[in-house]
């Protein structure tokens, strides 16, 4: 459905037609100018060669660095994508079992039915805050469970998971000896403190990303972090798909790094700003919405709502926006991607407020 | 043990020893910068962001357009060797099988047992001008057979199947209902006139680079030729992995097609240069090799070598290579791939005419 809505908001673009674009989570800040820059100096340094599958030594050490790791640890991967593909097909085999709490990111869905995998659902709800349901979880967990999937903060609600909740998962993957597959791709902006797995158990895998933080998606970078053993794994299986992300682009992200405090600083204020703002205008309608801790993403809640059928009705009135159904039966909720330019965000938001006051 | 010798050469080089590195198809020349610049204002007009799992309209229209084909039969991929798995993972199952005729690339075999498929060697030889046994292959096909996988140039051996045998091949698997696979990555800088698949039957998949043709090797930018519905699988594929292709790469591509012509012949020019070099030193020796129809490698053979224990004898003196182990049951060749600063390849070249005088 989030592809259909897609590629529908480009036929209409193409004919020329002004769309408003909630339906994304890709960041309208360009790429910040110094991190191009880098990227075209090591161009022409003649870094566009066949380079190391597990990555560039300097950025493996840096990301270990500021995460507290070995180098050992990391693995560069081709987007956050490409390391949740690569961890669930090597840790997941066909009649085995992924638990995923819901509203959840569509790719996990798919990457996991696409070698006979199975989803278990872990429901959660606006009502009860997103919480999840400890016992609900034990109870889903069988001798076929290798995979529970957390993203924290969470892709569509922005919910950041409190720390016990965390912990408590991380001690029952621990104890049924299950590796948690933690994508934290919104943790380094998130507005409130984001606890990851990493600092409570070694046995996991965490997923990071280049593409929010930097606003650098379509440069497809991102890593995993995970023990030594999976991360050998992961490598053997870049050596047999992708041999390497471009060594010029890790030289990119090599800059974003090094300027990381100000970029985040910047771009994590704009978003709450957005958040801000979206909370306003539609606290004043009959939408019901948990007040996002982290961008880009609100998913609000109208009973009786379809939210396929309002996708499409509000295309007509020149916004996009993504039907809560894309992530789990959650039909009367849908989500905004608040990543348009900020004087579209205001007339997008007022649309909506318009449809439900 | 292509990777135990690259491993080794990266530990020499640190302890500050020089190594003429035959070991890894990956050309000395630097990308052409126009391909970089391109690449750079692509970067600075915003194409950073998200794009199509497809690829970019106007690089699949301009490849179309080269193959005649039709811009739905192409799918951009992170090199060619994405192509190659996607494709495999998509057309094989466990307990089924794929055949392939040796000597052989490494990743073929890798990725088929990845996935738990079985690979069916057919072996070539020297001594027969690496010819295809017509009734060997007919008698490996059986019903768990799903792939013929030919690479035409051929790495190892840079031998070119004479038209004849690629259409014989062709019409055997259009009888049995069985896909080929040709990855022909070297067929545009070959010496010699290489027939496509796709010129024969439209049944099959062609695999493309820019990595060999453009020295583009660290850009990860290839792509497929295939019939709608394998291209929409791949972009599916493409989808929940890899997401894209970086747009900017993709620029830089186009610019590379603008300027083929030139770049081909340039680059084709100096490797039969090389080729050259290398027949008339070799052919003073012990060794035993077909001539090159195309760059960048020789698979020289010496009855009784173990290429294994030689190629680690001649790191010592200086020189990389790859053993023929490493592209199946070779053990008495080992190839050389001529893809050095051409100093260093008449030096590297010296040294082993001088082991087998």
């Amino acid at each position: 459905m989030l592809y259909e809505i897609s590629e529908k908001v480009i036929k209409l673009e193409n004919e020329g037609k002004k769309i408003i674009k909630f339906n994304l989570g890709d960041p309208d800040q360009p790429t910040p100018p110094e991190v191009i820059e880098a990227a075209y100096e090591a161009m022409k340094k003649g870094k566009t060669k066949y380079s190391s599958a597990a990555g560039e030594k300097n950025l493996r050490e840096t990301l270990a660095e500021i995460h507290g790791v070995s180098a050992d640890n990391i693995v560069i991967t081709a987007g956050s994508k490409w390391a949740i593909f690569a961890s669930m097909y090597l840790l997941l085999k066909k009649g085995e079992n992924v638990i995923v709490p819901t509203p959840h990111w569509t790719a996990y869905d798919l990457t996991a039915k696409s070698f006979g995998a199975e989803i278990k659902i872990l429901r959660t709800e606006l009502e009860s805050d997103w919480k999840v349901d400890f016992e609900k979880l034990q109870k889903l967990i069988d001798d076929k469970t290798r995979l529970i999937i957390l993203n924290n903060p969470n892709n569509p609600t922005s919910k950041v998971m409190d720390e016990k909740t965390v912990e408590k998962i991380t001690n029952i993957a621990d104890e049924k000896g299950i590796t948690i597959l933690s994508d934290e791709v919104y943790a380094d902006i998130s507005f409130v403190k984001t606890k990851s797995v990493l600092d409570i158990s070694p046995n996991h895998l965490i997923v990071k990303s280049f593409s929010k933080t930097f606003a650098m998606t379509g440069w497809r970078l991102g890593y995993a972090i995970a023990n030594k053993e999976l991360v050998e794994k992961i490598v053997k299986l870049n050596q047999i798909t992708l041999t390497n992300v471009p060594a010029f682009i890790q030289e990119g992200a090599l800059k974003a790094l090094e300027l990381r405090h100000e970029i985040i600083r910047k771009i994590r204020e704009e978003y709450r700003r957005r958040a801000d703002m979206a909370c306003k205008l539609l606290s004043k309608t009959s939408l019901k919405f948990s007040k996002p801790e982290a961008p880009f993403y609100l998913f609000p809640k109208k009973e009786g709502l379809d939210s396929e059928k309002f996708a499409f009705d509000l295309l007509d009135k020149g916004v996009a926006i993504a039907p809560g159904t894309s992530f789990g039966n959650y039909r009367e909720h849908f989500r905004l991607a608040l990543t348009a330019p900020n004087d579209e965000v205001e007339q997008g938001l007022k649309i909506i407020a318009e449809a439900f006051k």
